[in-house]
């Protein structure tokens, strides 16, 4: 497929998004705060606008294409396709690597949610690519809670303006969710120095040809001499080790001890490489021995502290790649659907009419509707967890940080799977509707629902996001991170209440799932074996996501219905006359989505719970020997 | 990866194959029948043991290679790699193609359900490379059924022994899913014969170097000098067009005038080619001039109804190929679970113990258990639906053989769509047992993953398969399908209730909800506007599914009950000491898969019920400009 020049509108819907940002969660409210001040809506929509002209012209077109080369591997280096490194040099030029960031670091000191909007359209232009910047990104933010500011400088300078790359290399081997069973060793040299060794799986960005250098953030086991090692995750921690060794003056010395020991060879994401790293096995000698040379960031032995506390950010980061994907793929199809001819209406009969586009078939609206609503809500979603993250950081007073640093703890499970699931079952819809057409590498939406596989996989497997729900949020601070979501639904509901009997309706029955779930926790919790309740914490992590999104899609109602109301128009079912304006169809269509989530979808929670509140011993009863 | 001998037990548990057949189905039984009165449970039995070894000695280890090296067309030729040569060779000479044939084609005349349970083995181990051999049979039945003598010696035949493979030639570029939509044409010459002219699009096995000649089966309009050319779909024959015509001797002649417009480069199902053919365009010229020659098969304009009168067999072959993907899935899920080492169970947090295997873990069984639930299932869907053809066919009474019939075409939509949409999550969820690893090229899950999407799309979409049940089955010959369908429910709740409180109680749910849809499917038929309760198919075909599979469920229920019954043994859910033997644990893994679909997915009927009651019109009122 060529590299044409791309099409934003494909992307994302500029139309929702501002719906979003501005109508929904009053983004621009944040220009009042301190951190923020010196921007507007103005210098907001111009960051976006940087950032979808760059998706469009330089991410978009090479999709496919990356898809197509993957990173090859000659023993000695990695090659990456060309236009991969001009679409990575475009987004570092633009400054977005930085979006974030303090301007004392050369960032535009852009809040959050307005960094997660920009971001939004490269990922939905290319995955794969993007990859390598939200990693550096990802990677510069621990660097700048925890590091040193000799270490800032030296490695997150160079990440900021594009000369280097970051990687987070956690799992190994013979230890991917399990943490606790890592083996790479982190010496304490004489000198005071570490030298690292051990293998690293799963590596994106772990080795390439796009930048000067590649900063590695590696867990490892602390070996210090004449002090017993400690057992678990409590042995580690985290260190930086360069792929190149980088001088005080901030120029690149000796090739450190790491080599790729292979690429991984995926179903999708094929444009970011992924590999096995090998630390300190000797191909290289720093210094004159071998030992990949490290940086310890922070205290020894708070490695997993240190990680966890930017994994939220990480997870949110996932969850919006499926999103984006889900997102563009509906978009596509939406297209496709309307340009598409293919039968009759039922009971128009003639077969010398006109075949009319598929869009017309009740089943296709039926197969774009639930795109629409998994697509749309779960991009709510994240920029409403994105919101949290602002208020956690920047909120003027202590009581809204607290609250918004609850409500994220219990929904970043949420944020990461639940659109991982919906957005696989998205693209899947977005290919049913290209019927064989979509089946062929001729479309994108071929590649789409490969490239969104790995979503429930990464940062924390469905499974481990169940637990970490079920086990840990739940109960997080006595419930108080429950008790503010609680609280958040029934202030949405009392809204919708004096909306209108339809939407009140739908607020009621949000309040009452809540006020089960919490029945469900405590019954699931309080079993006497605990391996029967977390034998369930998959549905229950299935059921509370739902009922996450039926309050986003219930929010996004009230605005839309508000906003209806304020041209005099009627908000029913059946209302909308055909000859409404852009604007009124735009909000018709979130009510109508609203509609679909909320009859459609919601009441699968039920029969979930019914099932929790059993205590079902089915799979936990089964036995190896019976399979 | 290395061509390596492959592993019959990786494909489909023989274990369960037993006993789907012989102690639920009586397969047995049939061999009372005089169409099958020279077989015995051996002769069954080794027709089943030929295929498993031809299935994992050559279709196994190829399956990776196929996906790997597609098939390539250079303009004149396409070359398939030579491995897949000589497996269909090896599959052709077993006699396996012609293994429901009468004996006078050098058949085995076996009944459907044997000849499935053959079929499986193959599918199971490359679904691509069984594509052949499938498409070729059902090429065949059709001209059994349909065709004259002299073209079942002419064409029959030589596909019975493998030299000529087939094709059906139905969707056209610009009509998919719309058949009254085609234009190619069948003029009729002068002379009597028929020349076509057109394109076909997704014809799978459309060219390819694997055969002496193949055989298409060709959907088009007729167009008879001096008479008005009917339209829509009453104006279709069905032709026979082979790729290079055969004299009355049998020997090759002329290279007829059908060509290769271009092959499909899809995400999966690689090894089978799928092509856009051109009839008629004149870079042959037969007979000394342009158009494709065909033969008429059956009566002019019958094309549609000859071609539906096969469709049921080729639907079950589609969802047999969807079953065995999940099937051989599953097993590879299970040995990785069995051999992976991952974490600890909760409560047994020493990081110096051993890591357990992943098996171990209450969520991962719970994946394995709903792997088993879907694929088990649903190829007892598929063996219980040609034991039906059998009956159909060959049951010594007309009222057996009528209620087979009935029921056979009640199912058949599901039969097609529930493996096709359960077997994905089924090998989702393979794919997720895995974890990194399941996402990388390097595991066969990878490709099953990508091979399932096809089946919701072929064959009749899903979408085609709900406005069929809905719009003509649930209604068919009075009711009388539906009916014989709650007659077949009834019949097992009365069993069940005999057999345990347990059991009863699950038989009486699936009483209540066959009643239920009853009155479902009168209120949406019932609708005012006919689309309104069509814009509900999908659900419905989802809700009916989901009862049929309770019901396939219970059935295994029972009979493991019984057996379990008959060595003395409790059949309780936390029943079955640890000592118990392989038959014993066989038994109550099939009880604990009944719970698990019957407790924690039939469930789910019930929301989608409540759904279509309401006759919500959310996605019919839904309009274009809203999205």
């Amino acid at each position: 497929m060529a590299a044409t020049a791309g099409d934003a509108a494909r992307i994302l819907s500029r139309r929702d998004l501002s719906f979003l940002l501005y109508e929904w969660l009053d983004a621009a409210a944040l220009t009042t705060r301190e951190r923020f001040a010196d921007h507007s809506r103005e210098t907001f929509e111009a960051a976006i606008d940087t950032s979808a002209k760059i998706a469009a012209d330089h991410f978009q077109p090479i999709n496919r294409l990356l898809d197509e080369n993957e990173p090859t591997f000659d023993g000695e280096k990695v090659t990456t396709p060309a236009p991969l490194k001009r679409a990575l040099a475009a987004f570092a030029e633009s400054g977005l690597t930085a979006a974030g960031q303090d301007y004392d670091l050369g960032g535009m000191q852009l809040p959050s949610v307005i960094e997660k909007a920009c971001v939004a359209y490269v990922m939905g232009a290319s995955v794969a690519a993007a990859g390598y910047p939200m990693l550096t990104v990802g990677n510069a933010n621990l660097l700048v809670a925890h590091g040193s500011r000799e270490q800032v400088d030296r490695y997150v300078r160079p990440m900021m303006n594009g000369r280097f790359f970051g990687t987070m290399c956690l799992s190994e081997p013979q230890a991917g969710s399990s943490l606790a069973d890592i083996t790479t060793r982190a010496e304490r040299q004489a000198d005071g120095t570490w030298r690292l060794f051990g293998n690293k799986m799963w590596i994106s960005g772990g080795e390439h040809d796009l930048a000067e250098n590649i900063v590695h953030l590696v867990l490892a086991r602390t070996v210090v001499p004449g002090e017993p090692p400690l057992p678990g995750v409590k042995g580690i921690s985290i260190f930086i080790v360069p792929r190149t060794l980088v001088g005080d003056d901030g120029r690149l010395g000796e090739r450190n001890d790491v080599v790729l020991a292979g690429l991984n060879h995926k179903m999708g994401y094929r444009g970011t490489t992924n590999c096995l790293l090998n630390f300190g096995e000797g191909r290289f000698t720093p210094g004159g021995r071998a030992g990949a040379i490290g940086e310890l960031v922070g205290a020894p032995n708070q490695g997993l502290a240190i990680m966890f506390h930017m994994m939220n950010e990480a997870r949110i980061g996932v969850g919006l790649g499926a999103v984006m994907l889900a997102y563009t793929g509906y978009l596509h199809a939406l297209d496709y659907a309307r340009q598409r001819p293919q039968g009759r209406r039922p009971g128009a009969k003639d077969p010398r009419a006109p075949q009319v586009p598929i869009i017309t078939h009740a089943d296709v609206r039926r197969m774009l509707l639930a795109q629409k609503a998994y697509a749309e809500g779960s991009l709510a979603l994240v920029l409403y967890c994105a919101r949290l993250v602002d208020d956690q950081h920047s909120a003027p007073d202590e009581a809204t940080r607290r609250r918004a640093h609850l409500l994220l703890e219990l929904l970043t499970p949420i944020v990461k799977s639940w659109p991982s699931q919906w957005g696989q079952e998205s693209v899947s819809l977005a290919v049913q509707v290209h019927g064989g057409y979509g089946y062929t590498r001729d479309y994108p939406v071929e590649q789409f629902y490969r490239d969104q596989r790995l979503n429930p996989i990464h940062e924390g497997t469905h499974g481990i996001q169940a637990l970490d729900l079920l086990g840990r949020k739940m109960n997080l601070a006595d419930g108080a991170a429950a008790q503010a979501f609680a609280t958040v639904i029934g202030d949405t509901a009392a809204r919708a209440g004096a909306a209108s009997a339809e939407w009140g309706g739908h607020g009621a029955a949000l309040v009452s799932l809540t006020a089960r779930v919490g029945t469900t926790v405590r019954r699931l919790l309080g079993q006497h074996d605990p391996e029967l309740g977390l034998a369930n914490a998959s549905v229950f992590l299935e059921a509370f996501g739902h009922l996450v999104l039926g309050w986003v899609w219930l929010e996004q109602a009230l605005v839309a219905h508000d906003a209806l109301g304020q041209r005099g128009l009627e908000t029913g079912g059946a209302g909308g006359a055909p000859d409404e304006d852009d604007e009124s169809c735009f909000y018709r269509g979130k009510l109508q989505a609203a509609r679909f989530f909320l009859r459609w979808e919601l009441p699968k929670v039920t029969p979930m719970l019914e099932l929790l509140d059993s205590v079902d011993p089915t799979c936990h009863a089964m036995r190896d020997e019976w399979f």
